[in-house]
Parts: structure tokens; sequence; C-alpha cells
């Protein structure tokens, strides 16, 4: 897998935190694989996640009625968006996988990740109807989202009250990753390591490292409602690690 | 209804847009009615989306390892948080009602309005485990998502590629509001304003304001998974209108 290109998404304030710790293992295991590993590291970047004007550079297409997504889309097709777009572009453009590292925040990714996609991803560059879903512009491209849960793996379970994590995935990995025709990987959840031991955390760690150890073999999963909401029901006691595939933690 | 507060988070950056109407529609048609509203107009206040340590004034609970949901959770506690997200605190408090009024990006809100919810719901004011869902901390307020789409009615129904809608209201509407004990009212969407004709775009605003004159009868939603992804199939010729509430366009 020596030459693939990886880049990391990641979106923790804090280093020593379980998911700086995974950031960290990624880029050491995949670089040691001799892929080219890049990380936008989105705090310390202080990324920008409000879509405004600012995106913009010179005179918009439009400038009575201000639309977000018709002027970045324009302003793409002119090299026109703001500098921390373009270059977040090119990387995506470059690489082969996309892993984005993250605590979930309110069912979802922080806002300061979400900025990313609604500020990076724009039509013309990943998407430009009808060339989206398995036609979409970053097809070819590999996408997992890797990400920390405050609540137990029970409490996202099929019939429990937070219900199937898998129902939380279906905006972030279909409704924006398959929309932009990048394939998905089965995600990495680490459930709670706030509420486990030390022992617990370092075996989380290690999992991390040997799933990536054969990450270029698996196949993506297949997106689809039938993947998110229309799988074999299982009680809080099934354990997910046969569900979201056998990495996974 | 005179003497109910209403709070409306509005994030677009365009008041000539179709949010900004909606927006606008809403503030009058309540203010009418005599209830008192409020608006936190997130652009035009430059809110910051980015949970970070400018959250926390003074001194950290834990300056080795930045955790931000213990760190903002002392906070609150010690009155410790920025001033501006006290100040959505106090909005918050005091509402009976919310409406979040904004573009759909990426089959969830835009960032700017991820980061308010990351910011301003914190544990002990909106949560403090196991006092969530039922009995979460905001119980006794209706929350209400009001947002356009850039797809069309059909592209969000069961079966088709983008999935039904409903899929994509379950992190927002479970995940963050019932989460905190608020009841939830049926969404507002309007399908696709920008490829619509202008008179559907004005029979689009007199619908919510219609909706808006009874709004105070309506019977929260039954916010389980079962409403979100277990009701009777329907195909892309359905009527949405039907199925989200008669008086949801």
């Amino acid at each position: 897998m020596a030459g693939r290109k990886v880049l990391i998404v990641y979106a923790h304030q804090e280093p020593k935190s379980l998911n700086g710790s995974l950031k960290r293992i990624a880029v050491e295991e995949l670089s040691e694989q001799g892929c080219s590993v890049t990380v936008s590291d989105l705090y310390a970047m202080q990324f920008e996640p409000r879509a405004t004007r600012n995106d913009i550079v010179g005179c918009l297409h439009n400038s009575e009625e201000f639309n977000y997504g018709v002027e970045a889309w324009e302003a793409y097709k002119r090299g026109g968006l703001s500098n921390d777009v373009i270059e977040e572009q090119k990387k995506v453009q470059e690489a082969d996988l996309l892993i984005f590292q993250f605590p979930l925040y309110w069912f979802s990714m922080p806002a300061i990740m979400k900025g990313w996609m609604d500020r990076v991803l724009v039509q013309g560059f990943a998407h430009d109807f009808p060339r989206c879903y398995d036609s979409g512009l970053l097809k070819n491209k590999l996408a997992l989202f890797s990400f920390t849960t405050g609540g137990s793996e029970e409490m996202y379970a099929k019939g429990s009250i937070s219900g199937d994590i898998r129902y939380l995935l279906w905006p972030m990995q279909h409704g924006i990753m398959h929309f932009c025709g990048v394939k998905v990987l089965a995600p990495h959840i680490c459930f709670a390591p706030e509420y486990v031991s030390e022992e617990r955390r370092k075996e989380m760690l290690i999992a991390w490292a040997q799933r990536l150890k054969t990450l270029w073999k698996e196949e993506p999963i297949n997106c689809s409602p039938e993947w998110y909401f229309n799988y074999r029901p299982r009680t809080a006691s099934t354990s997910l690690n046969t569900v979201l595939g056998s990495n996974c933690i």
C-alpha cells in the first residue's frame, strides 16, 4: 500500500485525548506502510467553520442577493475561493482515503468539522448535479469515520433510547461522503472512553492500530438505507463488533 | 398565546433569502399574537461555532488535559462560561418555543448553527445524566426545525436516493432536542425553493404564516425511532404534506 495518500481531518482540542492518540496512531501506522499522510488539525489551524462572503475572493456573481452555494460554485470555477478552502480541496483531491477523527458532539461531528464539509465540498469540486452519489466527483476515494462517543455501546443499540448508532451515521456517511461519490469503509467507534479503565482505552488504541494494518483489504459498506435502517434487529446485549465489521471496536 | 416567549435561532447570510423571509414572517405573526420574540441571527452576530478553551473564563478544572465537555460543565456551575454562551443560555431558559430556521447543509444544519448547539447546550444547563430525554433539563419547552432544502421533495421520499427526509431529522430532533427534554413539533420544510417559481415561493411563505396561526394548538410528534424509521412506507408520488402534518409544506 506504499504510495497511497491519506488525509486525516482531525477535530480535537487536546493532543493528549484519546482522539489525539487515535490520530497519532493512524499517522504512524499508515506512514510505516509507506503511505503519504497529511493531517488537517482543525482546531490547531483555527479552521473557519462559517460559510460567509469571506470565502469568495473578488466580486460576487450576484451581489444583490447572496447565495452561498451559487457563489462558492462560481468562485470555484474561476479559482476565486479563499486560500484555506483551496488548500483543503488540494488535500482532498490528492487523497485516496479520508479519515475523519473526532469526538461525537450531539449525534454528529463537532461544528468545526461540519464547517469543513460545508466550505470544502463545494459544487463543481465534489459534486455537480446530476454528478452525485455513485457519479459524484470524488469517486475512487474512500472515507472512514473514526470517533469516540459519550454514551455507552448499550445506549446506542437498536431499541435503546439513543437508537442504533447507525441511524446517526446516515447524514455523515450517506448524505455527505456517498453524495460526493466517496465509498465508505465501516466506521470505527470507541464507545465512552471517558468511562472505561485505562487498560480498556489502551485496548482501543491497539484495536485501531490492528485494523489499520489490513485497512486496504477492506470492502466498503453497501451505503444504502438497508445498511442503516433495515438490517437484522439486535438487542443491547449483542456486541456491535460483529455488526459493524470484525475489525471494529 | 399572548405572553409566550419564542426564540428564533436563525442561520442565513442573506436577509432577502427565503429563510430570511420565513424568519421575518415568524417574528411578525408571533408578535401579532402577543408573543415575545427574540432572534439570534447567527451570521449577523458572527457567532463563534468552535468549542475551545476560549469558552472557559479563568482557570481550567484540569489544565493538564483539556476536556471540553467537562470544562464547560464545571464553568457553567461556577458562572464561568464566556458571555456569548451565557447570553444564549438566558434566551433559551426564558423561551417556551425554540424555532431553528436554516437552509439544510449536507443533511444537517449549517456549521454556525451546529456550533450554537455544541456550545450553548452544555451539561448542567440542558442535560445532566441521567437527566436527559424525557427528564432533560429543558423539558416543558417546544422546538421546531424550519428549513429549506436543495433537493426536491421527490428526492427525499422513502425509497429515493436521498432517503426519507425523516432519516436526517433524527440527530437534530431526537439526538439534540429530545435529549435535552424539549418536545418537538413537526418540522416545517420548504423543498427546493431555488428551483420553483416565484409564485410557489410566495405560497411557501403563506403556508408558514398560516401554520403559525394555530401553532400553539399543535401536539408534539412522538419523537421515537418509530416516527423516523418505521412508519408506513410511501413512494415518491405520495405527498409529504399528509405525512409530516397537515400544516406542513
